[in-house]
C-alpha cells in the first residue's frame, strides 16, 4: 500500500521526507494541500491532519502523523533494512550522533538559514517586503553557524562519519533554497572547505536529487 | 559508571536530561560549566565538549554526546527496559507520536514558551531589560499554542495516551520556569480543563519532582 503524504512536493518540509522516500524506495503519494487557498488552515484539515494548521502529514490507513522530522524518523524504522541505507544507524552511539545533528539542525542551523530562505524566498510569496538588514543580518548567521560546521566536519564525508544519514537529509531543505536565493557562495566557500565539500556530497546523493527532480 | 553531564542542574536543557535520568534511575554526576565566567564559550570546552558553546553536554569514557533532546532519546534507548517506563514506546506508531510531540515542543510549544521564559526570566539575568509588549504578545503565543493541545489531549492523560513518555519530559522545563514567572494561570486555566489536568499530572511524576528537588 502506497502511503500518502499531505504537502506540497517542493516545500522544504515536505522535500524531507521525500528524500528519505527515494532514499529508502518507499512509494510515496504526494497530496497536494493547496496552501494558497488556506486548505491547511480549514476546520477539517486541522481537526482530522494536523491541528496547527501545517504541512506536511503522513497518512497509512489511519494512522495520522505530522512534523517532517517525526515522519522521517517513522519512516526510516519502518522501511529501512540491513540492504538499504541506514538512514538511522542500528549502533546506539551513532544514532544518537544523528539525532545530535538533528538537533543542531534545527536549533543551529535551521534558526539561521531558514530565517534567511524565510525573508528572501517565502516572505515576498507571502505579499510581504523582504527586509535587506534582516538578509544581511540572517547572512551573517549562516556564516557563523556553518563556521562551527566547518570545524566538526573536519576529516568527515558526512555528519556521522562515512555515510549519509538522516541528519544529512534534514539539512538539505532549507540549503538548497538559501543556495538557490543568494547563498550558494556561502555553502560554497574556500574559507569553508570542509562546509564545501559536505555540502558538494550531499547535494549529489542520488536520493537527494530524486526528491527534487532532477 | 556514573555517566557525567556538564551542565547546570537547574538550567531548562539540562533539566530534561535530569528527569531522564531520575525516570530511569540512570545515577548521573552533573559537572557544573561556569556560565557566568564564560567556562562554555572558552576555546578547550568549544573544542572538545560542545562547538556552539552550550550546556549540557554527555560525557560517557570517550563517547561525547550534545543537544538535550539527543541526549534524552540515548539514556532512553540505552537504560529503557521492561521494567522500567516506557519513554519511548517499543510500538513503531506509538514511538512516531511520541517523535510527533517532542518536535512539536520545540517548534510550536517552545517557540512560543521559550520566548516568554527568556524575555522574564533569562534576559534579565543577562543584564538586559524585560520589555512588556514582546512579554504580552509571548503570552499570546502560549495561549495560542495551548489553546491547540486543548484539542489533541482531549480523553488522554498524557501527550501519547496513557503514559508518561520523553514527549512529556521534554514539555516540563520551559513550562515550569514560565509556570514560576507569570503564566501559572495559563497553564491552569478553566478556558482549558484538558492542558491543566495534564500539566497537573506531569509535574507531579515522582521523575519531575525528583529532577527539581522536591
Ligand atoms: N515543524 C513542522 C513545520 C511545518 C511547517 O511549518 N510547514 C510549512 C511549510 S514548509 C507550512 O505548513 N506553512 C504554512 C503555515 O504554517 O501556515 C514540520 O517540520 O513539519
Ligand atoms: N538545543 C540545545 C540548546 C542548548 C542551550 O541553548 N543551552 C543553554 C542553557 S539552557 C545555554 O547553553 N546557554 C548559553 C549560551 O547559549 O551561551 C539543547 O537542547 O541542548
Amino acid at each position: 500500500m502506497a502511503i500518502k503524504v499531505l504537502g506540497i512536493a517542493q516545500s522544504t518540509c515536505t522535500l524531507r521526507v521525500v528524500a528519505v522516500a527515494k532514499a529508502l524506495n518507499i512509494p510515496l503519494e504526494i497530496e497536494a494541500v493547496d496552501l494558497a487557498k488556506g486548505a491547511h488552515k480549514s476546520p477539517e484539515y486541522t481537526a482530522k491532519y494536523q491541528p496547527f494548521g501545517r504541512i506536511p502529514v503522513l497518512v497509512e490507513d489511519d494512522f495520522v502523523l505530522y512534523e517532517s522530522r517525526a515522519i522521517c524518523r517513522y519512516l526510516a524504522n519502518k522501511y529501512q533494512t540491513k540492504e538499504t541505507v541506514q538512514l538511522i544507524p542500528t549502533d546506539l552511539k551513532q544514532a544518537a550522533l544523528v539525532e545530535q545533528y538533528i538537533s543542531v539542525e534545527t536549533s543551529e542551523y535551521g534558526a539561521a538559514v531558514g530565517k534567511y530562505v524565510f525573508e528572501v524566498v517565502f516572505k515576498p510569496m507571502k505579499g510581504g517586503v523582504t527586509d535587506p538588514e534582516i538578509v544581511a543580518k540572517a547572512r551573517e548567521e549562516v556564516i557563523a553557524a556553518l563556521s562551527v560546521y566547518e570545524k566538526f566536519l573536519e576529516g568527515k564525508s558526512y555528519l556521522v562519519g562515512e555515510s549519509f544519514t538522516l541528519a544529512d537529509i534534514c539539512h538539505l531543505p532549507y540549503g538548497h533554497y538559501a543556495c538557490n536565493a543568494g547563498l550558494a557562495d556561502v555553502f560554497d566557500s574556500p574559507e569553508r572547505p570542509n562546509v564545501a565539500r559536505w555540502w558538494k556530497t550531499i547535494t549529489n546523493e542520488a536520493a537527494w536529487k530524486a526528491a527534487i527532480g532532477q
